[in-house]
Formats: C-alpha cells, structure tokens, sequence
C-alpha cells in the first residue's frame, strides 16, 4: 500500500517585512505542491532500509533502519506530543546526513534531510518505508517550499501510522479531521524549526490548512476567502539572503524612524482592508471585477510601501513593467530583492493575454506559473499496489 | 540699451501630491533659465509697436501700442502693488491675443501671451518696446517654466521701468534687492494666476528667490541649502493632465483612508528629514558623501510613496530602471505620470558614467539636462546697444 499525501506552498498578499515591525501580514495557500509518497517496501525487499529519494533533484538518500534507530531510538517521544529535535539528537542527526556524500551545490538540502529523519523517526519510529518526493514549487524563492515538504512527509507519515485516520476506501485525495490538523501542523512546525531555526510557522499553518490566514505579532487567525483568486506568479530566480534584507529594512527605520513607521501604519491598514475584502463574499455590495480592482489597488500599494522600504530589485521591476503594459498589477511576494512576484489575473481576462504575458516574461529569462490562490491545504490519498 | 533677466526653473525635491494633504513639501530651483530680453525700439522704427518674440517656438506677436492702450488702459493700478487681472480686463486681452492667430498646435501657449500683456500693460505702462523671450526649460514638464517666464519678463519690465533698481554700470547678472525681490514675486505671480487659475505661488518664489523653499499648506518658507547638488533631469516628454492625477490621488485617499493616512505621514517626514538634511553644512558630522546618500535614500523612499500613490508610470519606471543599473538612484518630480524625472548625481560620479547614463536614456527618446539645484534666482543686466 502507499500513501501520498501532498501540501501547498504559500505566497503573503500583503504585509512582507512589515509584518517584522508590528503590522499585519495576509498569507495564502497556492496551488503548487509538494507530494509525499510513501510504501512499505514489497516483502521481497529483504533489507531494512529506509529510503528518500528527492525526484526532481534526481537524488536517492538511503539508510540502513538499525542505524538510524541506534543514533536516534533514545531521543522521540510520543506521537501525539510533537517534540522539538534537541541539539544532541541534531549532531547526531547530521552524521546521518554526512554519510549521504551531498553533492557540495546541492548542500542547501541537508536541512531537509535532517528535518526528514526527525519526523520519520519521530512518527514511523524505524519501519522501514520508501518516501519519495516530487514538488511543483521552486526552491528558496519565497514559496513555502520547505514547509510544503515537512506537511506533506508529516501527513502521509501520519497517515501510514495510522495517528491520522482517513477514510481508506475512498478515492483521490482526502482532508483530515480538525484535530489531526493540528498535530499534522505541530509536526510540520518541528521540522521547520530543523531547517529555518526560527520559524514564523505561518508558512506550514497556510500549507496545512489551506486557505488564508492573518498574522500579526505572532498571533495567527485563519480566514476564509469568498472570493476566487488566480495569480501569475513569476520567479525571477535572482536569489537573495532574507535576513540581510531584513536587516536592512530595520536599519532603513532606525535611520528614519518617523516616516518608515508611518510606512508600517500603512501597510497594516492595507493589509487589515484586503483581509475584509477577501473575506466579504460577491453579493456584498460589489462584484467581483470590483472586488478585483480594489485588490489590484491594494497589490499596487503595497508594492510601493515595498520599494519605500528599499526591497525591491531590477528583476522585480522588469515583471512589474512587462505586466503593466498589459494593465496587470504585479507586487513582490516575501523577501524582495527577486524572488517571486505575483500578478493578479482577473476573472475576465482572455487566455491569449495570459499566454502573451508568459511569453515575454519567460524571454526575459523567468518562470512562470498559473496559481489558484486560498484553495484546500494538505491532503491525503490511499493506493492499493497491485 | 537693452534689458535681460533670467530666472530659473524649479523641481520638487519631496512631497509632491502629499502635499495637497496636508504634508510638507520641498522645491528647489534649477539651474536652467528662461531669459527675457527687452529693449527699447531704435529711435529708427518709426511706429509704435510692442513686440514679443518667443525664440524657441518662431514665433512673433505684435500689437500697436496704441490698441493695447485703448483695450487695457482702464485697468492698470499702481506699479507698486501689484494687482490682479480683472475679469473684464482678461476678455479685453483675450481678444488682443485672438487678434495674433496663434497657431491651433501652440494655442496652450495663449495664456503665457495674456500673462506678458497684463505684466506689460502694468508696469511699463504702453511704452514701445521689443520683447524677446528664449528658455532652456521644457514646456509643460513640471519644470516651472510658466513661472520662470512671468519671473523674467516681470523682472526685465521692472528693471526697465526703474522700480528695481541694479547698476547698471555693473557686468554681468546681478541680484535684486529683497524688497524688489518682493515685488517682483508679486508681479510674477499675478501672471501665473493668468496661465494657472489659482497657482500655489511656490513656482514663482522659487524662480525669484531660488535655492529651496520648504512648504506646507500655504504656508511657504525659504530655506538655504549647504549642499552642492547636481541632478540629471530626465524628461520623459510624456505629457499629462496634472488635475486628473491630483483628483486620482484624492480619490484613492477617499477609497483608503486610513492607509493614504499613513503615506501622507511618511512623505511629511521625508521632506522635513530633507530640509534638515539639505540646510546641515557638510561639516555637522556627516561628509558630503554620506549626505548624498540619505538624501538617495529619502529620494527612493519618496518615490516608493509615490508609486503607493498611483501616480507613476512606464515611462517614469523606464528612467527609474535605467540610472538603477547604473547605481543611481531617481524620483519622479512633479505630477508624475510622465513629466521630469531626477537622478541625484553624487559628487565623486565619473563624467563617463554621467554620460553612459544620458546616452542610454536619450536613446529611449527621452531629453536629458544635467541641473545644479538650489542655485540663484532671478538676475539682471543690462547692456548697451552699440
């Protein structure tokens, strides 16, 4: 039998860096996933190995279970309890990964590795199990995709343990029970912690239960859009250090207190009226092309405040000025400083517009992708190997 | 003898739109000039003829002294205080200007041809004379060249008038005295209401007094500027309705209240941090080149604001784009929209780089100017006819 279950990125609507100085951010689940397949090995498998193989990467990592078992048997606790990975158990965590010869340019994934041992260990408890990963979201550009990563190997680990109960006879994919949500989360959040150190935990909040959530100080609402959303997200592919970029934002207000403070304020009441606006369902007053070009006005805003704040980038203006031309509202999403950029397509425009926009902005050298935007978050699948 | 007067365009350094809500806002001269030059005829031309001559445009008007007489005479007040255009007095001067067939093309051009006549009529009291006018300022770009215009004709009729008083025996372009200065501005901006309707008058004091005036609801200040400062003035030639974009920005501060609030709070301590910025002399702590950079950062916050604003535009974003790679940093000036656009040269900037820049943007059609800011404002000299 193999279980899959798959997960959603997330992209911020609004509130990106502000968000660090008090003022309300929106995030939103995006259609994109990370699929986590996982089997038992046929019985014709003699040895006991635990398998991950990373598909799009082509990369296959494997271990014996005995030794996995042995370097990490005496650190999990119970299932039901999600338990953070405590520093010696990590030590022993990276011999584990070492042992896996990385290539030196894919190193960046060994955080991933280790946040999988954790939560194979900590959930499967040393069966052994072949996972195997695929995932629609490009990595490091804002995406969510580590969250995406931890939900998805979380829920189908949970499901094949059987802490995560659904309905097995049934076909395609599956959302859990409330309560299940919230351990799935738990979980998810631990290994996010593994790779990120400090987490918000929004990004597996939005990929574990979809849809949309408000956050400010720490404190996260889940809300509910009434309003279908597509967005073109293009990734610039210019990476960038989020922390430096942070900290540049910081440094900008602490040399200009009275007016980025201001520019905080702003970006709070832009944030505050989306979440309303989303949330207010089409027969409230306005039609949803309205709806759409108060979003757009909203995007257009915050963008601005964006770029008051110093984060934005050549790379970024390119996609804001290609798709302007074809009257689009395009703003940064995450970071900055490259990245991805979303572009709000509204309900009534024609494919041959949407196509003729790729196009150029696949010339210049970026991704692109149709998203639908504050849809389901992880889910869960069974399938009888015949 | 001969009479010139020269007086300079002006920029927005900070606060354009914000201000019209209340924030404070900065406006520098600008080193490019409108020269009016006026003479008296040779005692050889025998009719009497006023004469106003716009260089750039070929154009010529001419009207007997006589009919400007009959049709004005009953309106001029004392020289001394300056006095509004009545409404009568403007349908009389409107049908002196019909009577010239001003080419449908440069019929905009109809208003700055009243201004001269009401100036005219007012301080140099139906006197033969020969006007001619030549400007480095594009028309209609936010440039202040409206301004400049009423500032040289008023400041050359006065001097010829001897209600300003230089010597005359003196070489080259000479300052007024400050109570002229007064009057003067006076006088200029009794034509501005002529071209503008209600204009707020910070073109005019700019264009006499020059270097910077800080302002904030009607109330203006002039400040003094301790830093050298050179602009490329990018001219997008993209023109624009400025009221549609004043009532475009009222509206979405209708639309969002709250954050239009907050913006309109940020571009206020942007220009006031400017106006302490510009006044410090570069020995307060700070090099030169240190102040050019916050004065770089506050320019990009202010436009970051802007564009929060919707006022912006491919062409502006084109300029934008375009110094950025070079490392430069720009801001619209003005309406936005199209119009002028600034990027602040720093000191130490390499004339190749300067001229990289230029070439690159002269070749998007655009017309460059490299601009000393915060220089002098109207001058005189007078010169003899040999």
């Amino acid at each position: 039998m193999e279980v899959k279950a798959r997960a959603p990125g997330k992209i911020i609507l609004a509130g990106e860096h502000a968000v660090v100085h008090g003022s309300t951010a929106v995030a939103a689940s995006v259609n994109l996933y990370t699929t986590a397949s996982v089997r038992l090995p046929c019985s014709s498998d003699k040895d006991d190995i635990v398998k991950l193989q990373l598909k799009d990467l082509a990369l296959e990592f494997a271990w014996p279970v005995s030794r996995i078992k042995e370097a990490l048997g005496g650190f999990v606790g119970p299932i039901s309890t999600p338990t953070s990975c405590p520093a010696e158990c990590l030590k022993a965590i990276a011999s584990l990964v070492e042992y896996q010869n990385i290539p030196e340019a894919k190193i960046k994934l060994a955080s991933g590795v280790s946040a999988f041992l954790w939560l194979y260990s900590s959930i499967l408890r040393f069966v052994p199990v072949d996972v195997a990963i695929t995932s629609e979201l490009p990595l490091g550009s804002g995406l969510g995709s580590s969250a995406a990563f931890c939900v998805a190997i979380s829920a189908a680990l949970l499901a094949l343990s059987g802490s995560v109960n659904v309905d097995q006879e049934q076909c395609g994919w599956m959302v859990c029970k409330e309560d299940e949500l919230v351990l799935l989360n738990k979980w998810a959040f631990e290994g996010e912690k593994i790779i990120h150190g400090k987490p918000s935990g929004i990004d597996n909040t939005v990929s574990t239960y979809g849809s949309m959530i408000k956050f400010r100080s720490g404190s996260l609402d889940l809300i509910k859009s009434n309003m279908p959303l597509e967005m073109l997200v293009t990734n610039t592919k210019v990476g960038r250090n989020t922390k430096a970029l942070v900290a540049g934002v910081s440094e900008r207000a602490i040399r200009h207190p009275d007016a980025m403070s201001s520019v905080f304020n702003a970006v709070d009441s832009i944030s505050k009226e989306l979440s309303i606006l989303l949330q207010s369902s089409a027969h409230d007053d306005m039609s949803l092309t309205q709806k759409e070009e108060q979003l757009a006005e909203l995007m257009e805003m915050n963008q601005g405040l964006l770029q008051c704040m110093g984060i934005s980038h050549g790379s970024i203006e390119t996609v804001l000025q290609t798709t302007s031309k074809y009257g689009l509202v395009s703003k940064l999403t995450g970071a900055g400083a490259g990245g991805c950029v979303l572009t709000l397509l509204p309900n009534l425009l024609s494919g041959t517009i949407v196509d003729e926009v790729i196009a150029e902005l696949e010339s210049c050298g970026f991704e692109c992708f149709i998203a639908g935007i504050g849809g389901k978050g992880a889910e869960i699948s069974f399938h009888d190997l015949v």
